[in-house]
């Protein structure tokens, strides 16, 4: 039987259901966070509790739940389900009410949350690979660095991706590249690094925030400021990070910009270095609480 | 007891439950109407399901269900839940199927609905009084003209209208009015009416449509531009337009903009053209559908 988070309590995934009246339902009011498992353990659960709550902060949501009782659960679910190797979902939504555009500070959050299998060796295998990426328009909103489930431009961008045989939409604003539909970007060009600086129109990613480290560490230059999109033709390498992807190379850029690259050593150093990262965290620091 | 909708059935509001995995709930991928409903009768249904199947179309999101059938399950609603004076909202969301910002295009979409008293009285002395707008900046994504549930960037304008102490939240977009919040910004000056024309930036209201069609044959020029904000500031007149509201004026504005104006004679006209309208399209069409 597989098991689900609902507030807090751990509950048979057949019984999971919600008001029709949350306002998650009626407005996507409502934020989230996915936790990367690995060997059972979550990977960087505390920065992703911290940007819950930095998420929570920013749409005058008030969680009612401690970090530690969101890690509790978080930890039993995992167990309950047997996951080894895969990702935690956790959403929390304002609440539920009559709809009206109106909240009231008043509002219970409904926690919801449940587990998802993946599989390490395959996204390494991937990894090796690269993937294409498809450039498009971004449509979103301007608070693109709150978490919320307010999701429908990456959906759009993601759809579009894939009609195109991609597997990763890159947005750009303007002709100003921003982030990937559900990853961060970088560009290599003579040993120097490039993405996005973390302001409103991207949700700076805590896998991008590890590479970012990582990268100063290695010592890289790193430049964080916008780009136009056209820039992407002479790059030397090029990858994405997210929670489940980790540092994804691409090797193809179809669509608003086209391209072919090579995976290339920096790329490769960062892919290892996050690995040594991982496997250092989930050694070092049980349950990551 | 009162009843909702749920896919094709009518069901007590105590059992209003949706899957977790409805993506409504992870993406806020689905799109919605709000019909008014005056003496029992839904007015102006047939153009708000058009609507329905417009933002469905432009969403890829495959309906699966016709206009009658629709048209079948409001009335069947209404009369449930003895309405006489209120609204119907629907909601069609993509579907259920497990977490993924990638849909497939053979999701079964979710219909849900419920209804709500509203007094027309009371609404009629509110427009004798008209209301305070709160003028802020649209955040919302570049897709306005969908009618879909991603409504966080109006929750956030009307909650902070609403600790201004007013009723609506004006929206400007780098500088440049767009609507409000939840209903679209008339000005008056000199005879002639301001509007924003329907492009992607603002949703093309019904009850907008009908008093551009009004204030045609009233012959009162029109113009539907894009204006600065500030132009607000030599308004001779400013009213919204909403099926909850109808004709509403604007007697204070706050925030980006500050000024104070009167009812004047073109809203008061306005006003009566659309009480005329509503009621001849009541009497003439029963049932509207």
């Amino acid at each position: 039987m597989k098991y689900v988070l609902h507030n807090e309590h751990i509950i048979s995934a057949d019984d999971a259901k919600v008001e029709m009246n949350d306002r998650g339902y009626h407005f996507g009011d409502g934020i989230y966070e996915v936790i990367r498992i690995y060997n059972s353990k979550p990977f960087t659960m505390d920065e992703h509790l911290n940007r819950l709550i930095e998420s929570a902060n920013k749409l005058d949501l008030n969680l009612q739940i401690t970090k530690e009782t969101l890690e509790n659960l978080i930890n039993k679910l995992v167990e309950k389900n047997e996951l080894t190797d895969g990702m935690v979902y956790i959403q929390m939504t304002r609440g539920v009410s009559p709809r009206n555009h109106l909240y009231h500070r008043t509002e219970n959050p409904i926690l919801s949350g449940f587990t998802q299998k993946l599989s390490t060796q395959e996204n390494q295998t991937k990894q090796k690979q690269g993937i294409s990426a498809w450039v498009t328009d971004d449509i979103r909103w301007l608070r693109c660095d709150i978490k919320s489930i307010n999701l429908l431009g990456n959906v759009i961008a993601k759809r579009e991706a894939a009609d195109h045989h991609c597997q990763e939409a890159i947005l750009h604003r303007d002709g100003m590249i921003t982030e990937g539909s559900s990853s961060n970007l970088f560009l290599v060009k003579d040993q120097t690094l490039y993405t996005h600086p973390a302001t409103n129109l991207i949700l700076n990613g805590i896998t991008r925030q590890i590479v970012l480290k990582l990268a100063k560490s290695l010592q890289f230059e790193m430049v964080e400021e916008a780009f136009p999109k056209d820039v992407i033709e002479h790059a030397d390498e090029a990858f994405i990070t997210s929670t489940t992807m980790e540092v994804m190379p691409i090797i193809e850029f179809k669509g608003g910009v086209k391209t072919s690259l090579k995976i290339g050593p920096i790329t490769e150093k960062l892919q290892d270095a996050f690995q040594h990262y991982k496997n250092d965290g989930l050694s070092t620091k049980p349950n990551q609480s």
